[in-house]
């Protein structure tokens, strides 16, 4: 017997054609499919997917033990999610024992902070791992706000809003373009952040990028709070001829 | 009579099957094609599009009056491009005026240090131009290493080699994660400024991700040229559970 694949799987910013010709063949064919979720959510990568796949699929939906109910510097976080990783592999691990080929949805891109990364480590040198890349959140943001994010010899910084504030005022003072993931309820610290660093007019909130919902704001217009999926840019300005 | 429609459509990293299905879709049924190209080569976008095209399709070729020939400080080298690109805008523009759907060739994503940019700068408030975003060349750069590029808070810097030596040292000293753009003629300063930041140990040079010819390199083993499409990459070793 043959051992399978487990394929990580990029969909992409979040609209269906935007997922990869390969993506979609994959998803089409997949008789094991598998999900990360929110517990009690239907699951955005799993809704992207309505309608493709086959009639016999078998779905193995992993429902996160925990999001945002134990804080991440406390070590009770690391272990509950570390169990959870350990026991999605061994259950992928041992359908690609038994010969079949597993397709793990992915939103973005899979080795770009996503949680497949988390399986990927686990899953190598037991079972083959291959990777299908997205196009990134991020790419969907700016796409979204109709202007390049970078000219000519322009730094880009991609920052996460979890990071401390005047850690984010130091990076955002010290690059050209500016992408910041990961906002949700680090919103009023970002836009501080932003504020110091004298770029408020600059910097633009994007939410459900390439999705029906996308809104496109400037910083300085948006509200107090910020879905998960917002992205904060800050457009290069580099050379162009 | 209705105007046509510019599309700047990303074809992602470089396998044809990592365009998006929207990407997919348009190229197929383009009438009117336009891309760039080196002067005297068949250009690396239209050549991914082989075997994809109507057989009506017509062909707008945009060849660089200059790529390495003038030195981009050089003024003249400004003029050269600016010229250019308004001819290949009134061109575009002119079609789309008389009503024809134009699909313009975007290697990786249209938005992000993309040629693309200048003719949607010089195109907006004239026509409508609709952007696709791609999958990055960095990301199927990062995938062709089989790890990913950041974790949990990683901070990813993205940098073009076009930068002094001094820049890139100090940009590199202060990430978690690093991608380099750009690298051709500039591979000898880049590999200093690795080394002065004292990361040799961890940088990564991938060469044409995702095309038949990829090769992944520890830039401790590279060779003393890299080709136009190399990336330079550094992981991120964020936290993980």
């Amino acid at each position: 017997m043959t051992i399978g694949i487990v394929h990580g799987v990029g969909l992409g910013p979040g609209a269906a054609d935007l997922m990869s010709v390969r993506a979609d063949r994959l998803v089409r064919g997949a008789r094991h499919l598998a999900y990360f979720r929110k517990r009690g959510r239907a699951g955005r990568a799993r809704r992207l997917v309505d309608g493709m796949l086959r009639a016999d699929v078998v779905e193995f939906a992993m429902d996160y033990p925990v999001t945002t109910e134990i804080a991440v510097s406390d070590p009770a976080y690391n272990d509950c999610l570390a169990t959870f990783y350990a026991d999605c592999t061994a259950h992928l691990a041992t359908l690609a024992e038994a010969g079949e080929e597993v397709v793990v949805l992915c939103e973005g891109d899979p080795f770009f902070y996503g949680s497949f990364m988390h399986l990927h480590a686990r899953l190598a040198g037991r079972v083959p791992v291959r990777i299908v890349p997205g196009i990134t959140g991020m790419s969907g943001a700016w796409t979204a706000t109709d202007r390049p994010i970078t000219w000519g010899d322009d730094v880009l910084t991609i920052a996460t809003a979890t990071l401390p504030e005047a850690e984010l005022t130091r990076r955002i003072r010290d690059t050209d373009a500016l992408v910041v993931m990961k906002i949700g309820r680090h919103l009023a610290k970002l836009r501080r952040a932003v504020a110091a660093a004298g770029r408020t007019d600059d910097a633009w909130l994007v939410e459900y990028a390439a999705m029906p919902e996308q809104r496109v704001v400037p910083l300085a217009a948006a509200g107090k709070t910020a879905p998960y999926f917002a992205i904060l840019l800050i457009h290069g300005q580099g050379r162009r001829p």
